[in-house]
């Protein structure tokens, strides 16, 4: 059956193109710095928002039309395979990503859901032999259920701490038996509604319990996906506790779990944390745990995860650039965690949205590319912090001094030379490296 | 003297260019639609970030390197003065804004404030017959004095009423002197720090008495300016009166005034007040209400006016559209409420920063106009509200119909064919409408 | 049948009771000021919050156990009827508020489901009757189906206008026929999501054209409710068209609406708007708009309607000051518009936490009637104020001055003795008067 | 010379009094588990606020009266040292707290600074021998003077880092001449602008270098006060690198200094990084780095730092049950880091403030000592957790389990019996408590 009519597979056409349907810079196998843009941006997607998501709100019901939304149960779920593998194949992209709960139907017990995991794995598994696409990640949703209503790993009763264990412990069999390069965890119930009647201390440690069991089960069935925690500050409960990059790398560090795990950055997430997305990558970067990125971008206006797909070009260069200093994402990839608005509810939106991502991703690439093949950023830095490479600035980087001579160096000094930081001169300069993208080609 | 030695005069450079002292984008006898761009943009320069503005913030003092501020009292004053037109010389704008203590400094009465100004804007007057240089808008600073901690037009006291009535007034006599197109009333202190211990009702009667009293003085001496209303949600006060565009509209709509005043739109001003830049600006424009523009941005993820210099292209292009639906600013324009960042403290920074933003509203202002002219929002539209031109949907936008009549018309219909708002696509669109600015040169 | 087993009627304990299923404050027959608490603060429930509603979140299934939940389609619609009014029975509340889609399913037509709101709403007055509870409000959902993805009387497309009309036809009978002393109007889709295909002018002449035929065909059928205007800011839509209490007093003046409407201010979506409760209670009040009252709070450093049950007594204490200066809500009251939260998924939370809401209510209301016999603001503003009783300030309030006067008045003045705001007493005063509501018991 | 005229030694009055300068509730004597209030309670004035704020805001200028802003510098601060040992007697309050800066004005260089601080430390000391006035801590200002405005330990240049280092070492020299019992760092201008012209990895590098360099020189000089560090998210910067309490910590973990530091938490700084106020205390509590705390609370809706006085009983409460779970702060105390509003400017307001905010904290430590006493959440969560005391729940808590294990738990597991989280109780039961605070007396 085919579920996309009337859509063939998306071809590179340039900026000049008026075709909404196809990609105007995104170009899979033309190469930037000895690379093709397919192997280094290494872009997914997401099972939930592109298969499952009917664009339902809380204030609404779902909008979504989806030929597959005909069947239901595991002929839905099988429908579902067959569409995802269309739309990978027409959109030319090479990586996906899934909850356990996306791919099949839940069943009474979780020995019925796990047998209904294995019928559909099999399938992917099937055909994926027939395609180059692969597993970026999975990973087991431990909040949608109302068992996990008052945490999974971070539950206030035992049973439902050992639900989610054993759906996470499903979760890696499947990640092997696929190939996925990756395993995410994102905590959506793992926080508190009120510390009134939360023991904060129990549920951390319990969460760090957790996660040190899933790393010891994954070493005992040789499963070797990089761990990614993803971040999250607030929404669905009042206080997340992967609140953002640092607070995910206090409690790495904290409970001795930090060489195990990388992190996983939403830019969405950044935002709702009070960050910029490239402030999240930056700080993941300079501390060697950044392992993946879901690109999307939200409404700074907004207090909640709106999941948009990225096209704010300001926002997807600064990723870019903080992704080419980081030698690429390694194992990791670009996931576009990202619904198409309620109003876009027609199955075509699908691929106009995944163009607009994977186009303004490209973009950002390109600049990016340029700003670091000229050393932009680099002479600046150079240049600002010139003084810590001679004399007493080099003594503080080499730990040669103390507070002693540090005071002898200054208690007489009348003036101290600074410069200006030119920051309006470097907004103008993003903006006349963005706008020369099309211009260069 | 000179002021700001090694700047010559900014000359168009075009987009290649890599001197930071060029416009890349502006090119003022350039024209876009019949008008060149300096009569079309009517760029202003803010006196006070630019000549007064120390760069101090609450946690720090002021940063800024100003010649002119060495020395004090009028001298200063008439060194800010000849600074100035040498700014305005050199950079090519064409316009300037200013508060009463901009220009003079305050003197122990009130005569003796007015004697400085007389002295300065004599002047200004002499510099402004030798230059092509006008007055977009003079304000009265009502805000900064500590005789205005509780208000001044809504002030506890009725002598700061009286107090702030004087200012205006002569404020009013400076912008006929000088030949202001618009005269500006902000609020700083028109709100409340607690509704605890405010006579909301009285507060509010008696700014709209204050403006009413202002309308007739401007008549009396046949001062023809238009009068603008700028809007800011909160900052200094917890509850600024004129909150945003709507609710100014309302406070205009409630006293009769709304034929005497427009808005001056502030993009910062927005931000914190909820809404994006073009909400403001549309709102205004469809109510017939928008006057005039400040040119700034602020940092979506800050809680205060920073007051940035505009350089989102976003943001420019999405004002343009506007302005250019309105049919232009009229006697408005767009002056940089902006200022320089507390790094960027020497003086060349503040030619960096006025080129960054001119360069962006000029892309801004070349998409948009590339928008417009292919009707890209208007066939969207077009389509998208086309039911209402026939039969039932024109009825309702012709007033011709009723509850009964729409009832019958629904109440055996099964289906309604809704189509896709297409949000993804028009993002795109905008993106490569932004992306071709260059090309297209 | 009994829905609500082991739940006796509510009553009361008083302070020093540690029932939790027992009122410690509210005492219905109580009298303050003459009037009983009943009488005065005249509490509703929400039918959808306490019988519809599963208490599912955007990343989370329903947790609700309700009883009535094993009947389904009008079964299950006529055993909320019996439990709703079991409910208020035992709670001892005089009011209820619905939406149609609260109390009968949708048919596959207008024509179906208009017959099953015949029957449901046949068998709620039959329980009126035997019962002294009313209708305080019901209004039509126009958000929820997907027909209203574009909004509901601003949509794009005419038939969705047509529908929407219809259902708000349907919902005036309906308060007719049960006696409903208000009727609402929120706008969950009137509003946009983006700026960029939505044509703002014919959305917002369309909204108004709705709401001069909601007026016209509430006169032809003799309905004298007082209609009412919900404001929000934003959720589900980007930008709500009825901001907030001034944007909403702004559309009513822009439209010559404001002799039809009044206001119902919601507690939750002040802080969504940026505004303190009692700020939109009080420019609802001084305008003359202060209809009826929305019950809830919100938690400030989240970005979504939480619509919790109100327990914050300086929200409380704050609100009934300002609805005992209004002389009471006339036909409006006091409708708890708040659910329970995920975790509380308990049949009796639902009591519990009407329970917290109506106790908190009362206590604010005491300590609000203590500092209003006190005159403690008013002795606050006569002092603050003083300067306008007389002289200058007499002549500015009776409109007998001008600017010219007013320089006069200050032209040579040293100096205005202003008084210290003394924020920080008041704020202790009201801690003392909240403090002292039990012991004054 | 006496700057506080008419105001006399501040008494206890109890609750009935309408005496606005006198505690209604603090009375330093008196018992609470066998302590003393002041021994508890600890309360600390705040150098800064009290008696070198001038009340001026971004758009006003200072509206303070300050009877020793008569005198100028040198004699300025010796008037200052006077005003403050006679408003501590008056207030009855046992410690302060300090910035070099507040105490002394700067000389042209370090060297003229330091011996204008010998001469007032002196003056301090002899003062400190007259009475049981303590130094709660001490700090260097680090952040207002221009040569910081690219940061100080964190700056772009050596030399700045050199001067920052420089003025903490002063510091801790007048740390151990005054006795004081911590050491404070807060990082006012530790943090960036803008990433794009930031060395991130290398600046925090430095100020972990600095942190190290001080913990060296404090112990070569024997001075064995406890080092806070304070977190905030933003303001000044846009960043700053100590966010929150948790991000505090991962740089004390990420840089091996955790057993060195502890916090100082603040109420206004935690609203800002959209935290509780409890949950900064909690999580420093559970960690073990509780050091002190700044008493004041923020304005929710307001994007900056008000630093109000603390007047929310909510907020005190809930901190006051925090500091009682945690045996008290230890060295640390409750330092008033809030200011008299802008319009509370008169010299008495500095009473009102401080009285308000006493009695505050001393209302909510009573009712969280009650609650304490009566183990309201301790019983909470007994019953709440109680899943992990015995069976798989103690195997987890124990580390005696493993994913398969757990798995065999739950594969054929048909449901979990989850119990109400109550909130809405909880939140009544709170006020219950709070308002029989003024009952028990």
């Amino acid at each position: 059956m085919v579920y996309f009519e009337n859509v063939n597979k998306i071809g590179y056409e340039g900026a000049t193109s008026t075709n909404p349907l196809a990609f105007k810079f995104y170009n899979p196998k033309e190469k930037i710095n000895g690379k093709t843009m397919e192997e280094f941006l290494r872009f997914g997607v997401a099972y939930w928002h592109t298969f499952t998501q009917d664009l339902s709100d809380p204030f609404g019901a779902g909008t979504a039309i989806r030929p597959w939304d005909k069947f239901t149960g595991m002929d839905q779920a099988k429908a579902r395979v067959e569409a995802a593998f269309e739309f990978f194949e027409k959109l030319g992209v090479k990586y996906f990503c899934f909850h356990d709960v996306d791919i099949a139907p839940e069943g009474a017990t979780l020995r019925e859901t796990n047998k209904n995991l294995d019928d559909i794995v099999a399938m992917i598994k099937d055909y994926m032999k027939d395609s180059d696409v692969q597993l970026l990640w999975n990973t087991a949703n431990n909040f949608t259920h109302p068992r996990f209503v008052h945490g999974a790993a971070s539950s206030s009763h035992a049973d439902v701490f050992a639900y989610a264990a054993a759906k996470v412990k499903k979760g890696l069999e499947i990640g092997k038996e696929l190939g996925g390069e990756n395993y995410v965890f994102w905590g959506g119930r793992e926080g508190y509604e009120t510390l009134l009647n939360t023991d904060l201390k129990l549920e951390q440690d319990n969460l760090a319990r957790f996660f040190q069991m899933a790393v010891n089960y994954a070493k005992e069935i040789n499963f070797d996906a990089q761990f990614l925690i993803e971040p999250k500050p607030k929404e669905p409960t009042t206080h997340q506790y992967d609140f953002d990059s640092q607070s995910a790398h206090a409690f790495l560090l904290n409970y001795g779990l930090q060489d195990q795990f990388k992190l996983n950055i939403e830019a969405n997430h950044a935002t709702l944390a009070g960050h910029t997305f490239e402030h999240e990558l930056r700080y993941a970067r300079i501390n060697g745990i950044l392992g993946s990125v879901d690109a999307n971008q939200g409404d700074p206006l907004l207090g909640w995860d709106t999941d948009e797909f990225p096209t704010d070009l300001y926002s997807t260069t600064l990723a870019m650039y903080e992704i080419i200093k980081n030698g690429g994402l390694g194992k990791g990839g670009l996931n576009f965690d990202a619904k198409v608005r309620r109003g876009s509810f027609e199955p075509v939106d699908l691929f106009h949205a995944h163009i607009a991502g994977m186009d303004s991703f490209t973009i950002g690439y390109k600049a990016a590319a340029k700003i670091a093949e000229d050393q932009v950023f680099e002479r600046i830095l150079t240049d600002r912090y010139s003084t810590f490479s001679k004399g007493i600035g080099l003594a503080i980087v080499n730990d040669k001094t103390n507070f002693k001579q540090l005071e002898e160096h200054v208690l007489d000094l009348k003036d101290i030379k600074l410069k200006s930081g030119r920051l309006e001169v470097i907004k103008a300069t993003i903006n006349q490296y963005l706008l020369q993208v099309t211009a260069a080609k």
